[in-house]
């Protein structure tokens, strides 16, 4: 792994002007996050992923995925059904930052109760 | 590494109502996530995670702080110096999470190039 002090400062994301902060803030963007690991099952279609991810709005989905699309990291596909469906997959670049951020995720369900613990 | 489906709904983070979204938020929140990972280093005094994190203002870091010391990944420190320093560490939990965080921060590092050039 590579030591933070040793990063090209261009993509540094203690840096406050670099691309890495705009990836930073799209991948743990709370949607974006789950988004990205809800792909590494394969294809949704857009409500699909509206019914997984509870309490997020249409608006912020499609908000949202089109800015992972921008990104490369997520993939649109029209399916030419009456009326056309839509769904998203991962592109190889999603899929790879997909894999760390699930790590987070699976951290996640595993200390959750342990934090609450503390919270209260 | 737990599959989403078999996690317990009460720490799923896909679920709104639950925990795991309030830690999720506090995870991926911009500065949490970078406060954790640059706090893998060692202790840090509150200035000099100012300084290292630009962007950030002192208001939001100790808010930020405050939250993450909240929930146990967080332990702060009073130096009895004159004035008083105060300096922070991860705890044990907040090095566990720290590790998967840290995996996305360096996928950040090696692919930030890459994602720009999509955005143009």
């Amino acid at each position: 792994m590579a030591s933070i002090t040793a990063i090209d400062p261009s993509t540094n994301a203690f840096d406050g002007d670099c691309t890495g902060r705009i990836v930073l803030d799209q991948l743990t963007s709370r949607w974006g996050f789950l988004i990205l690991v809800a792909l590494r099952d394969g294809e949704h279609r857009f409500f699909e992923l509206r019914n997984r991810i509870h309490g997020v709005s249409e608006k912020m989905l499609s908000q949202t995925l089109r800015g992972l699309t921008g990104s490369g990291l997520v993939e649109r596909h029209v399916i030419p059904t009456v009326p056309p469906a839509v769904s998203y997959t991962l592109t190889d670049l999603g899929r790879s930052a997909a894999e760390p951020l699930a790590g987070v995720f699976d951290w996640l369900s595993d200390h959750a109760a342990e934090i609450a613990e503390h919270q209260q």
